[in-house]
């Protein structure tokens, strides 16, 4: 039975197409719905709506529910639509009229914002803690081969003198930038929705205060209105800041694809990280790194969905918003994959010094020569032209 | 074991990571790719690369693993990676040596190809019922409500007289044009990829022709660097005429939500497809039409995927355009599944003619004051400001 | 003066923000709005709203505007919104009361719609001949190198035996293949839209046949709603068509940037073609092949513009729409002039056979040998395990 | 005559192509590029490659360039691609070899990204002070109309009992968390790019600190190679952050549509605002609106190149980057020139009490029904419940 349901059952075939996947989606977030409910359960009691005795035993049943899902042991059936269904339900059949008390001074809108919002603040912190490590061993990476002179490219062509460690430094340098912006996004969702309820307030005179510190949140989002506005917003932010660690996980790897190509053999890919064809005997190949290029492309897709889905709505909430939680789940996962890959890879990746010194040819050091011109006296687009008549 | 494994084992974190959910994701082209297998075989067993026992005993287990499948029975399992490995390892367990010669003159490039565009035709043809049911469907709506007019609105406002029969056969109409886009398509895909091999053929003589006939493809795609060059590329025709249906589901939908809002109630939804809410008791909501609506957002964005993962790379394989595959079974699974449910909506759609008539107020009917003047012989421009300045 | 002023006059910031950069677009489309009028003064005439000799008067005129326009004459300027605007009022002042006519009977928007319709054949019909020119000069540079053999690729590494010739008719190939998708783009605008009015008619009994074979349409669009929801639609399908033209060049160009890069050096680029670098003497850059490969990406994100503007709106015209003019406008100038640049860039581009020859190792030869054990009796799959077991 | 022309021209066809309309766009670049190349040739003489005079004479002329900028009288000719080639040519042809000095120990690379940023900078900072007077004038007006109660919607359906400072209020919550977006993005870009060069540093000792602090960057942006792949990358955060300012205004016109539109009546927008229809001699509409909310696709789309020209390429410069000079530009002069309208449609706004007052239906108290019984003891589910019997 629906929370909403109030006789007429909804059609099976709408009801397949309504529910969608969230049945399975919403495994990660039983957790956080327990949590955001033992709070609230706690404040309807410091506002009277529960007596203490009911709030206990509904948190107890709450810990329980966590612990059956830690086990795996804690099912949401189709007809149950979510997690939130499925936990009242629990609640009910444990305990009768309090768990029909749960649901007093909220909706399932400002409940799911919160469990989403818990659950995002964990995933991110998950990415930031693999950002830093990766910082810690992209960096080691570098010092190990700092004396490594290798070609710098521009156009795809060789351009001047680089080093691994410059290479492997500018990543260092890249993630770093990273995390202001997973900061912005983190700060941005770190507000207590809870009390909101679907959009307007309820007609209570509630605690937000005391649920907003109970869950960890730093303040309040007072405005109900802005609330569901937020959704679909904030998460946008946040894949940005995730799309942002991607690309720079996309131009590494496409260094990597290229540059251990034979031909070029600056790095080498142990055999472990590589995959074979199924016709080809000879083939090592570099699938972890094109997966690595090509999930850029997913969580850009990602985003594009988050950011087209809320447009053009007038505010409050739509159906269509519920849309909005699988692509934050799938560009976690995937983001939080991908850095833990990366990390593997670098631990294992080689530098072969031979091939990079082969391929420090003349033409590299063309613009030195321009240097030592001017460094003579003669006017730097003079020096340019000299140089590139001596080379044609 | 992997086809391609010759001795180092693959890290357990790599292979998760490049395996993904292929292994789920396979099971929908398990029946695919053992119909290709069939006239693989057959064709090997003409050209003398196997004898007619071999190829009949690797088609009588074939046809045992498709109905396996059928049954639920077939399993792919991770360390397997897909189910063209699934599929080659159990002809090894129960043939021997028979079963290591299915892939003789074949890869996993035109291997996978060749499933895949037999399943896309299918899935098509699906698309193409179900849109020929739709405009069944709604003209017949239209003829049942064809006396019945109602406000025509530009930029959300009130525009000039409109009639239920007039709007309802827009989208079939609309719809009707899909079918030309779903055909070309389908025409596009509707050429055989086998032989091509990884993308540079095989050297043996081989009867392209045969398998292209066995497997009911209206061509070959002879040279196989584009057979390579097509992946994503095709996909992306195909998602693009599907999108195209979307769309109309996309207006369609937000036409009826806004018409089926009480305020201007033209359009009535039974209760029965309709959702409610966990707060507000007294809500139907039309769940289902902003799914529909939301749905076409999310089609959009896996076909920008499979339009920005292709792009830069050279040409040949890379494993880059594995993650084609799943935004191509997802779109196909949104677009098959709203058509279906659109189909449903009209059938129990009912049409409010009283609220229709009532919302048929005298500014709907300025245009044709103007074209009265027009009759009488005023210049058009003096009529339009003639009658503007009436209703000033 | 505005087609639809009244009295009250625009605010002049707003008018600057609505009209955009209209005035400049629209320049681009005087002469297919006169042709559409042209086409409307004369059904005018045919069903006794103007006389013949208004009809003749008006058709004068708008040869007039077209001959200025060709001389680079005919202004829009910006209180006049747009190109029909400029083009009734040149007309009410050359003719008075026979000017103030030629609106009767359509709306800006049939209008609008018709002049788009027009201008988009005239380009679609360009990139077909200049598809069809790549396909004959890449067609006749495979013949002129058809013996020369170099290595084919997967996964950035190489594979297999490749020839220049097979890898330039595979893209001969797909650029065969997109003139289906734009013949499809092609026939779905054929429609002619004229007499749909603001989307719901007029209030006259039109003749629609006769405009449709004045102005070249193979038919009519006849619901008027169906009329204003193709807009957008209709455009995404051409920008469909375009893309996978330029995905044919942004793989094409990608391949060339890395097969002319002098490490491998299997192409050559004449000095003529490349820039070169402010700072770095040496450097011969492919821009023209990188922009290439960078366009595909701008039109890409023009069509995703496309895609979203008209979604989540209700049928009837609204002026989002008006923005889809310039994404079409800008990715027909993008790819047609690519197009012409491929194509020079083909009649220049020269192949080093030396280059080709060197980079033929014996890796590339690993499969051949595992055929030449299966031709001797052994499986496939032990045959490529002898193999592999060998290169170890 | 071009930086980098050693002799050969380049073919006419391809500097169309590639110069592409930068010419244009460079325009907005002078200035800073100006400002940026007068701490370079300080910074020269500072560390004697210039003389002091040499230095206040490019001084002088750079200043000469800014005001004839200012006065529209300094132009960019098509062959010389963009203004730091004609800024050089000026400073030459001046100055003669004190100008051929100027793009010493610098390459157009590191100088474009600077001018950029600077550009970058003040164009934020407009943003900034726009979305601040944004939450000024709807926050009056909030505090204007702050007893007026209106329904809140769910769904498009009637839900529970909301207010116009309810609402306006949720808009200036949301502009205000834009603004640490904002400052997230300013903060990313406010790095000196000057002395990378062409992403491999220079042969020379720079005194980067010198012109970072006369540019006023708050700090260096130290790794070459890191600087290039900031290109697009530090874009994409900027457009992130417009984009949600955008998208906030897209919500806001949206309901701004819906609820002016004369069957809600809710909002009035005054004449002064409206267009109107070629035909149709009653309407107002609300096209400035409709662009506020269609440009938000614009602005996301532009975003979208941003992300995907970078994607797959190697680290170090490739001309395709410089396509991503547009798309931000182009955003900047959008949601500014949006954020100038809003508020100015805010400040003419009216709001008509009665239409609110008679549009709160006793439906909207349906959630006030539950809670009375809720206070009076009865479970919240079992009060949902009876409530909702009595509607049906």
């Amino acid at each position: 039975m629906k929370l909403w349901e109030k006789g007429t059952p909804l059609n099976k075939q709408i009801e397949a197409y309504t529910v969608g996947n969230d049945t399975i989606l919403d495994q990660a977030l039983i957790k956080y719905d327990c949590l955001a409910s033992i709070a609230h359960a706690k404040m309807l009691a410091k506002i009277d709506i529960l007596t203490e005795d009911e709030a206990a035993a509904l948190e107890k049943e709450l810990h329980n529910i966590i612990e059956l899902d830690t086990k795996g042991k804690f099912t949401i059936r189709p007809e149950q639509e979510d997690c939130h269904t499925a936990i009242e339900a629990y609640l009910v059949g444990k305990l009768g009229d309090t768990g029909k008390k749960i649901h007093t001074a909220r909706s399932r809108n400002d409940q799911v914002l919160t469990a989403l919002r818990l659950y995002y603040k964990t995933q991110l912190a998950d990415t930031k803690d693999l950002a830093t490590e990766f910082g810690k061993i992209v960096e080691a990476f570098a010092k190990k081969h700092e004396n490594i002179i290798f070609p710098g490219y521009t156009h795809t062509r060789k351009a001047m003198p680089s080093s691994v460690a410059m290479w492997a430094n500018a990543f260092v340098d890249a993630m770093q930038d990273n995390q202001p912006l997973l900061n912005a996004a983190y700060n941005l969702i770190d507000q207590s929705p809870l009390g909101t309820a679907a959009g307007y307030g309820v007609p209570l005179e509630l605690d937000r205060e005391f649920t907003k510190t109970e869950l960890g949140f730093s303040r309040i989002q007072h405005n109900p209105i802005y609330t569901q506005l937020s959704r679909g917003k904030f998460e946008s932010s946040i894949l940005h800041a995730l799309s942002q660690v991607m690309v720079d996980l996309n131009r590494l790897a496409s260094d990597l694809i290229l540059f251990s190509l034979p031909d070029f053999g600056y790095f080498e890919l142990p055999a472990e990280l590589c995959t074979g064809s199924s016709i080809m005997p000879q083939k090592k190949n570099p699938d972890v790194l094109e997966l690595l290029r090509a999930n850029y492309h997913v969580i850009n897709s990602l985003e594009m969905q988050l950011k087209t889905i809320p447009a053009n709505l007038i505010s409050g909430y739509h159906r269509d918003l519920q849309l909005t939680k699988e692509p934050v789940m799938r560009t976690f996962e995937i983001t939080n994959s991908s850095l833990s890959i990366i990390n593997l890879v670098f631990e294992k990746l080689q530098v072969n010094e031979a091939n990079c010194a082969t391929a420090m040819t003349d033409e590299l050091y063309a613009t030195q020569k321009v240097y030592e011109l001017v460094e003579k006296g003669m006017p730097f687009r003079d020096a340019y032209k000299k140089v590139a008549g001596d080379i044609e």
